[in-house]
């Protein structure tokens, strides 16, 4: 098998057996073949045909020790600071194919995260986990798979742990324990990609308590399990994606859903963590870094696509060299940049883990990354508006400019400099409105590995207060013992100690 | 006549003769049954019933001195800064029942504007503007029309001046004077609600030179006179709007659109300003002054409908009293203030332009709200999305949740606190997402009455910076003369030498 | 007597018995002669002076319905909004002769808070503070007295309330009462312009409970009591003001300082609360108000300083027309006069809080001034920076201009375009420096008049959260009972109730 | 010798022969004895002990391999990206040695430029530059010498070009070119460290044409030349550091100045430049670069020492631990550790410009960290000072601590938790205030190495605007040619070409 190209994703979608999907409150057969899920489709798509394209070949592909094959990327376990960083520049460029989020990250970040907790877990006496993952480990990488990365739960009241729940279901849990295996019930929500994958990895969202061991638990299975649902969220514009070609059609997009366990049956070799309680936390800590460095890549890629579209637009209306455009365009390059150097960092300064590998993103630069991607992109999008003009709020539809009575008016009316006709110019607004106003630019930015409280959270643990008072202390000749030389700017994750 | 109900008023909608309205490109008999016109028509219609609703009665009706009867607010000149501080408070108050823009400022600014324009005329000697202007706001009035005010052309390339253009028509201009009137010729755009009025007030969009005097023209006409065509646009999340209870249809929403004129025929009386170029860019620097300041109202009107929601969203997962949750909220009120009360200095600090009345805001004031306005909504938006979860992008449709087969499990797993259902979630996340990425509340922030770059020019005519320069001169002990005593820190505007 | 000049201020001071003021460690006999005091005397003078300059005659002046005189609007009672926008404006024109804090507002600020808390109580039955008030106002218009306003205590430990704290005098409180007065003990912390008054109004910081009743005082008295001990503070570059006549000299600056109360007698007829707890809290938030109005006038009357001598510098290397200039100006305009248009605001919607009187600001919208004035102050001071270029942080002193082996050189290089001298590109280098990173414009302006942190929970109490709740809701058509019509956006202050 | 102590530096500093340094106006014979240079002394000081200190060693040594043997780093040419890092790693340890800018990364960066501008000349032909250079690196490296870098001129009229100027000696230029070498006039502006070392490099400071040839010239001289005149700069509370040892004396800082070439003669083996005009623009690029990455390291260390200082005065008064205060805290972590993270990234993704060596940062990443750097300290210090409370203005000095008429008053009132005395808390104040408010935090966060302006030039060019337009074309299926792949994001600099 190994390498896999879109359309074999899709056939084996198609081969999925019995896929509970509902979108807009219809039971979907086939995925497929939907409008509805189409633009996000021929995004995830993208994630597999980038390893047979002449630009991004080299990109998407990587060795895999496990198998001592050629695999696709977005299964790979990274094998040093290289391959992080080659993650954050696959991210940029998929983001120029796609102009969308392409959903494929969660599931690899979390085949990273499992990689190290379970080889933690072995390093402390515990190798079955282990086991299992690389067994799996292996499976994925031969087949290919489409992974969603299922963490958030439903939570239910925010300030309640999982056991303390008015529905006990609120988190993920294990009801009954078998001797083949488990059986889990709970939901998990806001799963970016759910409905298009081959299989989901579920893994704890919070860190636990001894009474919330029934809800430590990891393991994967097939979407098409029994018991198994999803509910395809809506996001904006959605509908208008399948219409037309210019308004909605063309665009990629993506798509999140809720994902239920109604009574889940998962055998032994699919659970990589049960009842260990102590490692919820730190497998959250793995992940979310790894998923906050990543945004660095996609959405610079998104800035990418909105910079271009709206410095195409203010060439199309013949500003595109006045100083006020030109200061703008160059802020949203330098925002742009921003972000995407913070993961450049976080993924240089990369760590190791494990004693035989394990390599972790550098948890502060991650979170940096995840930080200036919680603000810098609505900053990105208003600076866009601003160019673009009043019309990106205003522009007719496509069906206006095909309509042969008032055709030749539109088209008089809309154009701007000679060169670029109106068709030219709708086309590249409507682009722009959907980059720019889509939950993958914004509400993704703000949310996705975690909300802007989360990132302070680890600033707080992670950065040494202690040895900048020192620091402080020592310049400011404060009575007391001499503090001790210059302190490590950052404190050790939980995970490193 | 007098003061019209918001029934009467698409009553008078249905009885236009013959308007030639175009939507998604197809042309539209009748607006007011139109599914996709629906949320604009009972946004504009709000504005009809408040005056005879019990809470804004007072604020939405007004004295008029011309007609001596109380009329709506809506077409009312302001008498006094009273008013001018009625006007924002109207319409903080209006956006909380609409949840958008009500569509109706611009053609009241318009009318504002053309009669402090005709009036200076009339001082200058030129009195046949003004006794024509008078006699037409007499009729809107009298009548309670609903009017759009249309300013801004199409205007090509944007770094030629109107009879430089490729396109003559790129911006409108009379192309024949008649005995009996003129024919004019082009285009506006980004016409706030221009579907649903009855007449539309048309007016200059920029300074011109004595070589643009034919498109120096400012005048009134019916929307269904011959020769006029308006193509609506389209807007985030349009289509949407058509579908079901929760995810679209009860939210009212705002249209703008593109109004033709093929040469359309205007009568003398109907024309208030001809081929007086100079004027030009006074009349703008008026409109756009009140328009600027009216955005104080109307924008924190829907800060407040966005706090509401994401306080009620906080609540509903048991977090509105977190001290981050808090922070934020507290940052939106901040923000949203902030753009009021520089409104409320732009009404209070208002000026008398005429001899006999003519009151105008404050030019400097009216501006840093609008500026405020074009950067803090995106901030606004960006923390109510922080607050409200990433389920703000995530969240599935009605339709889920009325289909009996998984209705019982959206409702488990999207419930937080029990005081709250999944509906109520549902339903709140929905109006949060229809108004926080608005084009209402985002694109029109940036560019309505005039993009940020035209305030920063507004800014530097109006600062004094020699005065101030003087100033720190003086501190400096600088040499030279002695700078003459404490500086005005603002100049006056064109219009008020 | 009536109002007094500048000189007879002077003379005032000169004529105390007794002042125990510290400066730099040294007890200085007569602060008006001392160059460390000398640039915050002549600020705080120009505050007498003003009411007999041309320019701010008018402004400076008010008519006393307490004693039917003109007096300095610096003692004056607020008699309605005009009044309150007269004090934004004048501050505003006062900081343009001064280039600094001028240090008598929270005197002023003083005196309109305890008519009105006075005020209250006699309208609460308790009419005896109110007339010792009268009475003593009177004297203060009379003999037109310079006075500070005492409010921040010394506090120790921030966590623990008055009668908690371990040092029991961290919050100033009556340590005995006699039949003919109280006995007071306790330190005052960051008193503007406390070294250079005749009296001083000493308030309570906080709210307080029952058991903080001895901590609950207002009173007045005189300087030179027995038992006042002033520390005045450092400040950046203070020492440098007794340099020369370029670099420190021609500056006025002003000064904050400690002030110690060891067992002062008070008289009774100058307590004005007494062991009332339960006004400690409205007392607070009637002050805080008032004084965070003010800064409106100071700091944007700062903010032209700066942007005055930005401009200058950046006419004297040839640039102030360069659009990245132009714009950065515009941006500093657009800065400052957002903070001046919220007061504007808050002085016209400025509130009635007695029967007869007792005009309070709006305290949403001061409160929205000052923390827009907590911020905006060091994003111009870095703007002003940026134009100005390197030299602000690396120019010769006046001591090498002045020097004459190399005094050919530094004017051969320092100098831009032909028509200024390097003396005068010095001259306004360092009254940029001096101003723009001064105590007054920057740390003032977070901390002056309360933290950030104070107009935050301002905000969570002003705010109707529960109306903007009931605002989303009808628009969201969420079950339950029809909320009522709109709500009012903001709740009454607990003063107002 | 080989590396030097940093007593062996001052030693070296005082056997110069006979240099013309001018400090407040008068000339100082021994600048290692001067009460005004001493701060800055110490901290230049510390870069060499850094090599002996057990915390910094490995840091700070480096491996030279022109002249084998192990080099302090501030002379050592970048060998690879892990250089390039120690680079950034160093100097934000050295900041917390110092708390201020320890000035020797100009002289430093310039080696480095000058090494690939040479090696540039040479690989095209032009051999002996570099031949000469790396004869001059030797003796720098063996003599672990102290280098200025000159590169701002005093620049007359900003508008024109150095041959254009009123001045003609606006701009160093070669007023005579002799035998055995050059006579250089004109003067170098806001000079980092420059009355402090040994040698200074003098470089063009900007693009220059044909035209300035005799403008194009870069060189090393002794700074005890005939001819060299150096005047240092005032700076924020200079004269205060010779005060007691609270207020000034303990804090290290760095001074700034102009140097003045009066017909300075420059032997050819010290001129590496001269006349090669093409090659202004590329030795400005690549320096700005370099200097722009050092940013990240300083500047952030600087912030921690800021944020201990803030951290330290929270828990003084009891408030580390509340959300506010936790909040800010953590928002300065990010801020600072972003500035951190783009340098790492500058680093890690440099360039080799020699085919056998020439290591540069990223450009694109370097211009990003200095932007960042350009904006994020002033918002830093803000937040600094909201969490030190108002006594950071208003604090008494040392003097009064040691009164002892008063000391006792001081030290009650000055405390806050009983674990810290009003001694310590005046030490952390006078700390916190003189880094926040130095001109190393701010003013030079802004211009060194290159106004804002400079870098958003940086970005124009580098940023790869066409490609994005291309990506954006493809993906809005945009009529015309197919443009090809996905793009590079950034373009290559002149000096890479």
């Amino acid at each position: 098998m190994g390498l896999r190209t879109g359309d074999q994703y899709v056939e084996g979608l198609r081969n999925r057996k019995h896929v509970k999907v509902y979108v807009m409150g219809k039971r979907v057969e086939d995925v497929t073949t939907n409008l509805f899920m189409k633009p996000s489709l021929l995004s995830f798509k993208a994630t597999f045909d980038a390893a047979f394209q002449e630009d991004t070949r080299d990109l998407a592909r990587a060795y895999s020790p496990f198998i001592n094959e050629e695999i696709n990327r977005f299964v790979h376990i990274h094998q040093g600071p290289q391959d992080l960083v080659a993650k954050v520049k696959l991210l940029r460029a998929l983001s120029h194919k796609t102009g969308s989020c392409f959903q494929r990250c969660v599931g690899w970040d979390g085949l990273n995260t499992m990689y190290i907790i379970t080889g933690k877990l072995a390093e402390k006496g515990k190798p079955v986990y282990r086991e299992r993952f690389l067994k799996y480990l292996e499976e994925v990488q031969r087949r290919d798979l489409a992974l969603a990365g299922a963490m958030t739960d439903a939570r239910g009241v925010r300030s309640l742990r999982p056991h303390e729940q008015p529905n006990p279901d609120a988190y993920v849990r294990v009801v009954e324990e078998r001797d083949d295996g488990i059986i889990v019930r709970g939901a998990k929500a806001n799963i970016t990609g759910v409905a298009l994958v081959d299989e989901v990895i579920v893994m704890p969202t919070r860190a636990m308590t001894e009474k919330d061991a029934p809800y430590a638990v990891a393991f994967a299975v097939p979407l098409d399990s029994p018991g198994v649902t999803v509910v395809v969220g809506r996001q904006i514009n959605d509908v208008r994606k399948a219409e037309g070609d210019i308004d909605g059609l063309p665009y990629m997009s993506h798509h999140e859903g809720l994902i239920i366990f109604e009574d889940v049956f998962v055998p032994w070799d699919r659970v990589f963590l049960y009842q260990e309680w102590q490692w919820a936390g730190p497998l959250v800590e793995v992940f979310s870094a790894f998923h906050r460095q990543g945004y660095a890549g996609c959405k610079s890629g998104l800035g990418d696509v909105i910079i271009g579209a709206a410095y195409n637009l203010a060439k199309q209306i013949g500003v595109a060299d006045k100083p006020n455009i030109v200061d703008k365009l160059t802020e949203m390059v330098f925002l742009n940049e921003s972000m995407y150097s913070a993961g450049l960092a976080a993924s240089w300064e990369g760590k190791k883990l494990l004693k035989d590998g394990g390599w972790w993103v550098n948890p502060m630069y991650a979170n940096v990354t995840k930080h200036l991607v919680s603000r810098f992109p609505y900053e990105i999008s208003r600076l866009s508006h601003d160019i673009a003009g009043g019309i990106i709020g205003t522009a007719p539809s496509e069906f206006d400019l095909k309509n042969s009575e008032i055709r030749q008016l539109v088209e008089k009316y809309l154009q701007g400099v000679p060169e670029f006709t109106a068709e030219d110019r709708l086309r590249m607004l409507r682009l722009l409105e959907n980059v720019s106003v889509s939950v993958g630019f914004l509400i993704e930015s703000v949310h996705g590995a975690g909300s802007p409280a989360a990132q302070k959270i680890v600033f707080s643990r992670l950065y040494d207060f202690q040895g900048a008072e020192a620091v402080a202390k020592r310049l400011a000749r404060m009575r007391g013992p001499e503090p001790p030389g210059t302190p490590e700017p950052h404190k050790k994750s939980d995970v490193e100690k």
